[in-house]
């Protein structure tokens, strides 16, 4: 296998785009990474999308959208795996360079859900579980996440409070991002105080609606030309779960991740303690939890404990989210797993601005599709 | 890059399948390719599928249908690229295979159609066409392909009869096809008789609405133990188009299959002469005469005539859809391009019966995508 780097990325902002289809959105993230790797030719393209189809009535998307970026004569598709898309498009892309059949492939997450009224989003959303068995009893998505949240609470003795701590710590760091949804710091009390959604997740405890898209542009490892500008993919894993929570024998483990981490941390050569920075794909607060816990980083039952103790701080222990996470910067689903990794790119490049972790080396990305049926991860070290 | 083989196959019957979910249609091919290629292990799982999104409310498939399989830490995500989601799904799973990172790769097409009303399905196929310029206009996917038609007909002055020529060939070859939706001949007065759906196009020129499902498992070349069963993908490759009609200097030009072909060619180090036996994407009759130029077997202009002198017949020249095409088979969309190799892959381990080639080595299948928005070529040599 060829290593293989990224050279390159960019993003939209997130919010409501009225005034942008998806394609706009779609096409404006790749500009932009082709522009920052400064590359003007693109062997492959991998479009991470979740919902097209049911939102904007549109499939086809990566021809749609190579066809408008002028990239006649490519091949690309969309890559589907729910709110992991994004990961996922990145991992095939990581795989089309790797193989060497090609050397500069583009992987853009993107979804635009802000168009179309709540409950049809709602049913798209759903549609990461298993239609005829779970949603079909009338199950939403957040309600499975409710069910999780529930269990954490009892079983370990936790006062919620300590959950909705990572929707603080997320909203505290994207102010300062400026492609996030949210730029104002939350307090716990008000979301405490924020109207129930599915008991016993709060409002603001939920990742938002959102449009927009990322790119990240890949290449192989010995033609980075630009280090300074270049992070290595040290390792790229997917694993699957039992699609529902019913069928699985511990709802409190995202086994997915357990399972994508392990690997990754086999082939990239490295333990938990090594990484110095991480993105969760933290949908609902406690999926922010129990995925410090699967990776690694906290043993069952007190992943709280390290966001009340500063450690997921970007100068703690393991800086978390320091971009905001989903719950701060935004979930445009489809985006999101291309979000992440642009945001480890700009820490591990020096562009993180006023949140910017000190001296970050290795950092490591988490996307989730439905309630971990896929968990897709990203390790990254920087070249400079 | 790693050499790498097909192994084994596997196929539901294509039909009205009411008693049989999506899910279900997919897992019964799955596990026949698995008893075909004598593997219980697979490392990653590709899902080509175009519409159920729009059509059952579930996406997710990757995961859905791996968890089903009991596939449990494996990868999976599932490819979209309109009617070649099922090739494209093939490409993918041949780039994990050439990469290293994954040995044995299964991908999977299907498609269930017949469980929505017909203008849902209507709609739901011309979402591989631009939702926003060209289907917002009151284009049906069919309409695109009758102007297509149209003007072949009226710029090279031909017949009618001579292109309507194609789907006789096909339903002759899919009355011994065991798991094709037709299974009578028909004649071209029949043809020409049955109602017009898009001016010029008659329904029995197009490919029908079905359900279905189709799987192959690719290896290393290096760990085939049983030759007898297996074929090498000498090339795999895919290239896009401008995506929409309107956009296109030659309408009458499936460019893409030029493109993808030539790369084709190149690769495998041979000639659209050496090939023995070809299947192309003839979900209307047009399409069928129209690859046959652009594959390299016929002039602009002039691919009916190798209907008409028979040379497309099994025992011809350039042997064509010997397993009734998609007009006589059937074209499940994201399961087509599956059928097709898995259809190839028959006639190069002598098991296509009474439709048999003599002593076919290179087989050469053609996915499309749209009016050739995409299209997806691989190259099959038998090993035996």
């Amino acid at each position: 296998m060829r290593r293989v780097a990224i050279i390159g990325v960019g993003c939209t902002a997130i919010g409501e785009h009225w005034d942008k289809s998806l394609r706009q959105l779609l096409v404006e993230a790749a500009l932009k990474a082709m522009d920052s790797a400064d590359v003007e030719r693109i062997d492959a393209l991998y479009v991470g999308n979740m919902m097209s189809g049911a939102l904007q009535e549109q499939e086809h998307l990566g021809a749609l959208v190579a066809s408008h970026l002028g990239l006649r004569g490519i091949p690309a598709c969309k890559v589907e795996a729910a709110c992991a898309s994004g990961g996922m498009a990145i991992h095939q892309a990581f795989l089309a360079v790797a193989s060497g059949m090609y050397d500069y492939v583009m992987a853009i997450g993107g979804e635009k859900m802000t168009d179309r009224k709540t409950p049809e989003v709602t049913l798209a959303l759903a549609m990461a579980d298993d239609r005829e068995y779970t949603i079909a009893v009338g199950a939403s998505f957040v309600a499975l996440n409710a069910l999780v949240y529930r269990l954490y609470i009892e079983k370990f003795n936790v006062d919620q409070e300590d959950i909705a701590l990572f929707s603080v710590h997320d909203h505290k760091y994207s102010v300062n991002n400026p492609h996030a949804q949210f730029k104002k710091p939350l307090t716990l009390e008000a979301i405490m105080n924020s109207p129930p959604v599915a008991d016993p997740i709060r409002l603001f405890e939920c990742a938002p609606i959102g449009d927009g898209a990322a790119a990240v542009i890949l290449a192989p490892l010995d033609k980075v030309k630009d280090k300074e500008n270049a992070v290595e993919i040290l390792a790229s894993t997917a694993a699957i779960d039992h699609l529902s929570l019913n069928e699985r024998e511990d709802i409190l483990t995202l086994w997915s991740t357990v399972e994508a981490s392990r690997k990754a941390y086999k082939i990239a050569r490295i333990e938990p303690k090594d990484i110095d920075l991480v993105e969760v794909h933290d949908a609902f607060s406690i999926l922010g939890v129990l995925s410090l816990e699967d990776l690694g980083f906290a043993e069952k039952g007190k992943g709280w404990q390290l966001v009340k103790e500063g450690q997921i701080e970007k100068d703690g222990d393991i800086p978390t989210n320091t971009m905001g996470g989903l719950l701060g910067r935004g979930h445009p689903v489809g985006g999101t797993g291309v979000y992440q990794v642009v945001e480890a790119y700009y820490q591990l490049t020096g562009r993180a601005g006023a949140n910017q972790v000190d001296d970050a080396e290795l950092a490591l990305t988490q996307s989730l599709g439905g309630v971990a049926g896929t968990s897709v991860i990203h390790i990254l070290k920087r070249m400079r």
